[in-house]
């Protein structure tokens, strides 16, 4: 993409209402733009790094075998009376028009277990895990955090239905490893940390958690064993003991056992192969893309902007015309072949082809935080160079014109 | 995919409140599940197809200048309270919570409006073309006919914003070819029909038509001039007259001029070249992927089942398997590596491998309509071949198995 194309800039004011690294740097770079408390607009730059992280939770949940649909965002109050959870949900926002009422997705179990009820009549069809990418809402107290913590929110939310605990537990682990895979692709190292399981099951359920000072969830890690847990399920008079080690962490996704609370509210009940009547096993599991790329930001920036990861940037190289005093020059025909190229080789550049002084461009490249930087100017090409910095690092290198679209390919 | 892994099944009943046949298709092949009156699932079949309309909207909206971006379904009243539609729009869900209100997005320009100004502050700025692709709302009082008039569809609303008129109107026209181009893809043959502009202007805006018997909009075509107008704009005096010819059809798109309405509400002005304060003058562009799907099945189907267009099918190939008394045979064996060979070639194959009839797998193969049909049997290979059906016709052939790849790759 050409930078002069792009409709949104950078800002260099430190957005006055930004509570975190996320919203800060977020907001500067063009990446979000916040329309309400918790309620943020995606612009181009936000949006493809959202869509990346989207497309890597399908291909970690399509290898586990998880088939995608899309489910409605207004759920029929009729299903949350049959589980009794209309006015349990705190944060549910609710929906009136033409005498019906709804709820606004916050999570999907109403919905996904009447909906695989309606395929699914023998044990011979189990298991079946099926999962979206979904706006939810939550009517939350007070939002903040930037992406951390929404009213509004991308999330992923995987449902799986097994004949037996055993094909629920081997899922379940399935699921814990397929969640690792994507924060690392992510550029995340997560820890999984045993929670309270909740109303529905006397097991712990499991939380992923991302190690960081900005994070507003606390860890306590066993000191002898190295399990961790979260604060709910160490017993109180431990919470100041020598016994753990407590780190500041943000949750980036959690996995639940529901046993069999779904599959009886709706009366889902198939015959296992000796004939009797069960009620499917289920489990949910649920990533915030959003909120995950809010944690990478908080992870990954120093003092002038973000540092993507290179699955999930924007842009894998950021390519940066210094033209001189001729805009039609050696400059110019240069970047404009290395532009085609890269692209024909499958590599996603933004070209800053932009009429603007070199300082505003490093400047805007520091906070766009592209993991690349490739710089073409008069002094570059004189011998036949151009200057290659990673966003992540200080070294900056020349290279031959030549080389580049190799080094960086695939 | 594997058939037997999809966890839908296709249904032979007719639903009792389909009231379209894209209704009727759509839910009999498990493409869809209703939740309530005009409120969908997309099951995995269906949310492929929703997935390619999508993205071939996307193409072709690039194509044009198009930046993609994703505003959020919370608009805040404040916003409404500047246009002074927070009334005005009788199908608006209004959400409330924590003391704030908000109206649930069934189009964006209070959203959007704002968030361009935020960037463009001359101008050299301009123009801008920005478009989303979103779950809209519409707080219906009748929901009917399946896809085609929803609670809560999918809508792709483009905005562009323009220093002046003359800008505006050579985009208009490019938007005008870009959404012709749009619906030939989705093979769709779509007619622009002009329609009242509203309030916004005094120009006529445009409506894209289907003509189709299943329609509820009528388009009157000047027998003379063959140009096509919407009922509002022919005047009542001549709505029984000999002049047009009555035609019914669906919408499945409009674009309209917006002037500098919503440019004035929010105070966004820019300087022009010669230093003088203008109001950018907007357009707003429309597409529903949802009703374009609903459309598409009024329009391509038979009385057995759908029969999608090509960029649009669900999967490119229905490779269907019948295994004899031995399944672990020779049928098996070639299936298995079509399937394999075919997927690195690129096409998309949905593979009956379950135990079930021949006449079970075939009706399937008619209600999900996938364009091409390749039948393996003991008797096909028994000269080597495959027998090949398209599902538009009833021609079936038979194809040397070594051809198969070739034939069908790209």
């Amino acid at each position: 993409m050409k930078q002069s194309h792009l409709f949104t800039k950078t800002s260099k004011q430190v957005p006055a209402d930004a509570d975190s690294a996320n919203a800060r740097f977020l907001i500067q770079g063009g990446f979000v733009s916040q329309l309400a408390a918790g309620v943020y607009s995606y612009l181009p730059l936000g949006l493809r790094v959202l869509d990346k992280i989207k497309n890597i939770v399908r291909e970690e949940l399509d290898a586990i075998g998880g088939q995608e649909i899309y489910m409605p965002a207004l759920q029929p109050k009729q299903l949350y009376d049959k589980t009794g959870r209309w006015d349990a949900i705190d944060v549910l926002f609710k929906v009136e028009g033409h005498g019906k009422e709804y709820g606004l997705s916050c999570t999907a179990e109403e919905v996904v277990t009447p909906l695989v009820k309606e395929f699914v009549k023998s044990y011979k069809d189990l298991p079946v895990a099926v999962y979206q990418i979904q706006d939810k809402f939550r009517n939350e107290a007070r939002a903040k955090s930037g992406l951390l913590r929404g009213r509004e929110f991308s999330m992923k939310d995987l449902y799986s239905f097994h004949a037996d605990e055993a094909d629920f537990l081997a899922f379940y682990e399935k699921a814990k490893e397929a969640y690792l895979k994507i924060y690392s692709r992510c550029g995340l190292e997560a820890m999984v940390v045993e929670a309270d399981g909740g109303v529905f099951t006397e097991k712990h359920s499991h939380e992923f958690q991302v190690m960081t000072e900005a994070g507003e969830d606390h860890v306590y890690v066993d000191k002898e064993t190295r399990e961790a847990s979260n604060r709910e399920i160490v017993p109180e008079a431990d919470w100041g003991s020598d016994k753990y080690e407590v780190k500041k962490s943000i949750e980036v996704g959690n996995i639940f056992p529901l046993e069999t609370k779904f599959s009886d509210a709706f009366k889902f009940s198939v015959q296992d192969a000796k004939g009797k009547q069960i009620s499917p096993i289920m489990g949910c599991y649920g990533i915030g893309p959003s909120r995950t790329m809010g944690a990478v930001v908080e992870v990954h920036h120093d003092e002038k902007g973000i540092i993507w990861p290179k699955e999930i940037a924007p842009f894998g190289v950021h390519l940066i015309s210094l033209e001189g005093r001729d805009g039609e020059g050696r400059v110019r025909e240069v970047s404009e072949g290395l532009y085609d190229d890269l692209r024909a080789a499958g590599v996603e550049v933004l070209w800053d082809d932009r009429d603007a002084r070199a300082g505003a461009k490093f400047a805007d490249a520091d906070v766009i935080g592209i993991p690349v930087r490739l710089v073409v100017s008069e002094k570059t090409l004189a011998e036949d160079n151009v200057e290659w910095k990673e966003r992540s690092g200080d070294e900056v290198k020349m290279v031959n014109v030549g080389d580049v679209v190799g080094m960086l390919k695939g």
